[in-house]
This record gives C-alpha cells, structure tokens and sequence, in this order.
C-alpha cells in the first residue's frame, strides 16, 4: 500500500462530528492508533442506521467486515472533537468499500484516512447476499466519481 | 449502597452530549456496563479542561481515581446520542467527589447515574495536594447544596 | 460507602490471571479506571461460561448489569498481567452480588476491588427470573460465609 | 490491497496469547474488528518491552504508527482465548514493518492477518530517528526472508 497524501475535507460527502474521550488516549498522549477504527465503524454504522439501511437487531442482511485499513498523518487528541468524513469508493453485488478520514477539530486535511470492507451475508446463514435495496439507495450520496465521468 | 431513585436531568448543573459509538454495544446489544465510567471520565475531565482547570501533560497536580459507582435503571444503545450530567457532592482538602447521571437520548430521568472520587496529587511524588485554586474556582459552577441550605 | 482495606489474595476462591494490554493504559500511563470494570465483567462471565452457566446467544435467562463499584488503591500498569480473584457475597431469588478483587503481577494484596450486581431477567420479556439451578450450582464454590457460620 | 490466503501458525517465528474480554464483543455476539488492533498493539509493544527494547515512560525514541491494516477471515469470540503471531517483514532505517495474524483457540490456520508499521521518533522533537541497536538487536528473531534466500 503506498503511502498517499492526506485528503481535504471536501472529498468526503458525509460527515459526522465524534468527541474523543478520555480513555481514547494512550500512554503517549494521544488517541490511541486501535480507537481511529472504532470512529470508521461508528460513522459508517450511524449513517446506514439513520437512514434505515441497517436495523442491528432484526436486519435480515447484515455487514461483515473483511479488510480495514488506515494511514495516520497527524495525532488527534482528547479532548477534541474530531470531524470523520465517509464515501464509498465501490459497491459491489454484495460488498462496499467505505473510505473514512478523520479530521482534527478545525482541520481541513485528514488527521488519518483509510477503508472499510463490508461483505453484506445472510444473517442466518451467513452466506453473501445481494446488497438489499434500500442499502443501495443509502449509498448513492456518498458515492465518488473518477475525476471526467458524469454522474 | 441502597437502591437510589434515577435522578431528573434538572439535578445536574452541567451536561455534555456524548454519541455513543458502534463498539460501544455488547452481546446483548446495549451499550455495556463498563461503557458508563468512560462517559463519567469524559465529562469530568472535559469540564476541568475545558474551565483550564486540568492540562493532561503540565498540571503539576493531577487527579487519580480512587472510587468509582454506577447504578443502572435502564439501557442505553448506540447510536442514540447520551446526555452525562455532572455536579459536586463534596469538595475536601484534597478530593472531589463527583455525582454523574447518564440520559437517554430524549429523557428527563436518568438511565444510570453514580460517583466518580479524585483525590488530587502531586504528579511527580504522587503524594496529595491541596487542591489548586483554579480548580476550586471551576468546580463552584456544580456544587450542589442540601435543601434548605442559603447558597 | 467506607473506604475500605485492601484485601488479600486469599479471600478470593477463583482466580483468573488477565494479561494487560497496551490501549488500556491511560495518558497518565497506567491502566484507566474504567478498565477495571471490563476485567470485572471478564472474571464474572468467563466463570459462568465455563460452568456452563451462561450461554451467551441461547440462555433464556440473562444477567443484566445493575450496580457495579471500584475502590482504585494501587496502580496497575501495561503490560502485567493481573489477576482477578471473584467471589460471591450475597445470593438472592433473581440476583448476584459478585466481589472482585484485582492483584498486581506478583502481590498478595488487592490494587482495586469492588462488586458487580446481577439481576437474572427473561431474555424475553426482561422480567426478573429466579435464578435456573445450573447457575445456583455453579455459584457454591464461589460464596464466602460470615466468621462464625457452618456451611 | 488483494485479498490473501489466511497463513498457518507457523509462519510466526513469535506468539502471545491474549484472553479475549466480555467487552470485546459487539452486537453481533463477535469480536468487534477494532479490537483486533489492540491485540495488534499489544503483541507489538508485549514484545518490545519484554526485550528491554521499549521503556514507555524512558525511551528516549518512541514507535509512532503511520500504517495498520487487516484482513478479516473468520470471527473471534469471547471467551476464547487468541493467539497473537508476530513477525517482522521489513526493517528500514527508522521504520519497521510488522505483520501480526490472529488464530482462534486450538487453529492452525489466521482468522485474521494484517500490519502494523512503526516510525520511530525523537520523543522530543518526534522527527524520525535511526532505530535504536537494541531495537534492532530485539527484532532479528522475529524477521522472516524470502524464499530461496538463505539467512
């Protein structure tokens, strides 16, 4: 995975506010590398909730995560409230790549940026399912274009 | 400890929002009990920081836990977004006991609530401290009294 | 409540050894208070899983979280491994008060203790259940009895 | 990233085992994904500190993480206990690539692998700084070579 530059603020479409906590900081100070992951999984979870795309108890297809990744440029620091910005990159018969970068409190370049792997499988089964409808339309906001082609 | 009442929202002075996140959720899909005491120290030291009563790397007297209790009267779940009310029950020589209550989102009436005692000390001897005076000063604003008692 | 003493390794019929890791330490560099509470709920599941007393995805009976205390007189650091002694003080129709002690690497006396109250509901219908003899069964070993009393 | 094959226990020259907690369970009775990173971290720094090549409060140069990464195989569950494969893949002039892989109690075969770079920094000034010889020293059991290679 080569080393990328970090992304502005304005190549996310969604964005949510998320304050650190105490207890996200580590001995050095800082958030802790491990909790950047619990904030990917929060934006990606609140935004497909909100708009009805999952329901966690009874959703009858539900999202595994296989691959994640992040790149760390600068620290964040409790008690900040970091800025996460969510797109997807590429859907899938019954997979979408979410992107996630995270922004410090005021900053317009990513703290941090990486990805987010669901395979969407069977809830019983666990078998992989096609993306449900209603999933499909929730992403259509936050999908990215290559640079030339019209939406 | 006797079973306590939940406490309305209008008993604490001081209130932060704090989303829950995904991770948040245990097996049986609530936020988890050991959850709580990371809002309890996120909304005390986020006051203290935030009123230049705390700097996490320079103060030269800090804050150690020494006593902590929750009571649970009903779950909180991610992603709803909870309100920590905080406030002073006792303020000594060199100790604060704080009173914390957790909201669902929406409600007057706490969903679990509880103590949170620092005692301060020296970061280098760790021997305690008088409490510094900008500290005493930030903690007036949450200093509750008994009823009947003239401020 | 009263401070109380420090116990000693002794007092705790189970024990079960709990390997620090690297994010539970704080930006004071010690293991954060409410970490504390997940080695609790670890030491009191682990137990009642292992007894067979609790199967997480099909018990029709569940223990929910309704009180919990620490009282913090020592810290633990990253990364030792503590050891969680558990026993059981109190024992009633639908309810469990478990005491947890938590032991640096390599001491007899506790670096923290404190108790965990579970009240047994209908997984259902989270009406309070009387406790299914299985995890009766599995608590004797476990409970201690006032100086003075026959078994 | 492609996707890779899960790899076998012994391709991990270092192992720890790690006892999963009550908490690192999600919604959806698993481990949650981010906590496979703080067994990531914690096998890292485990490690390092065990070799006397990290002094989290002393070390006068410090590993700051630029780059983690994961592929999810199978679920994790609490309360099996993991363990955690170590080994390092590059070592450069002030960075060092770690690969990490997770097997469930009793496989022989990753239910996740991943990455984990280290940059090491001046703890003061945090520009980067050539590894330290103990560092280096600490690392040469753990380094793997490409076939054909001999050592």
């Amino acid at each position: 995975m080569p080393r990328t530059e970090p992304h502005p603020l304005a190549a996310y479409p969604h964005k949510q506010s998320i304050p650190t906590r105490w207890m996200d900081n580590d001995a050095y100070g800082h958030v802790n590398n491990v909790v950047y992951y619990s904030y990917f999984d929060t934006v990606v979870n609140t935004y497909l909730i909100g708009r009805g795309a999952l329901d966690v108890q009874a959703s009858p297809v539900i999202g595994l995560v296989v691959e994640t990744a992040c790149q760390y440029f600068a620290p964040l620091t409790y008690p900040e409230t970091v800025t996460a910005g969510l797109r997807v990159a590429h859907v899938g018969r019954s997979s979408v790549r979410y992107e996630i970068a995270l922004f410090a409190e005021g900053s317009q370049l990513a703290a941090a940026q990486g990805h987010f792997v669901h395979v969407y499988v069977d809830r019983a089964t666990q078998i992989p399912a096609e993306l449900p409808p209603a999933l499909r339309h929730a992403l259509e906001p936050l999908q990215i274009r290559p640079t030339g082609e019209t939406p």
